[in-house]
């Protein structure tokens, strides 16, 4: 399979089928280190990225939040001292896209250039 | 009284007092669109602030983020698309602090100018 990351999200449409588990359960070896987490009963992937301070979580909120803006999809961003939490789903089909497992898989390669540029 | 948000936070140490609810109640006068919440136990200060899309948001959680590492005083700042969630509480006494209704009074001065700026 092409990496994920190399990959762009395609344009998700209202009434686009929600990945099956069999789906999600392959897709989720690509990205491992995310969580599913239901809320309002919508599945989302979400990761916590550890970074030394405010101003250094705040600087990859930024980074995550531009690569959004390229994509055309978006994630919320939580903005903390010494972290930011990165959730993503498919607002218009209310659950997981193949888009947000992309979008994952390129905010672990922004995080793994970040600590790299250190 | 001096204008809140032309005040600055001063250091807050351990074991400094939290307010007392009659001076939580005079100094919410001064930022009134703001909510008390209540997570854990402790008391923060917190305001939704609408923006027109994701990228409007993103500017404007980075905006209030250098204004926290000046004022050496963190928030957390959840960007979504259209709106970014302020929070501002002082983890070292676990409550409201004077500080927090400067940073809060300082929020509202910098989302006023970001709206004249359109």
């Amino acid at each position: 399979m092409e990496q994920l990351d190399k990959m762009h999200c395609e344009a998700c449409r209202i009434g686009a089928p929600t990945l099956t588990d069999e789906e999600i359960r392959a897709l989720r070896t690509e990205v491992p280190d995310w969580a599913i987490v239901e809320s309002d009963g919508i599945r989302k992937l979400q990761r916590v990225f550890p970074l030394e301070n405010f101003a250094e979580a705040l600087a990859f909120t930024d980074r995550v939040g531009r690569m959004a803006e390229v994509e055309g999809h978006h994630p919320t961003l939580l903005t903390e001292w010494g972290k930011t939490t990165v959730t993503w789903w498919s607002m218009k089909i209310k659950g997981l896209h193949r888009n947000d497992f992309i979008a994952a898989a390129k905010t672990d390669a922004l995080y793994q250039a970040f600590d790299d540029a250190k």
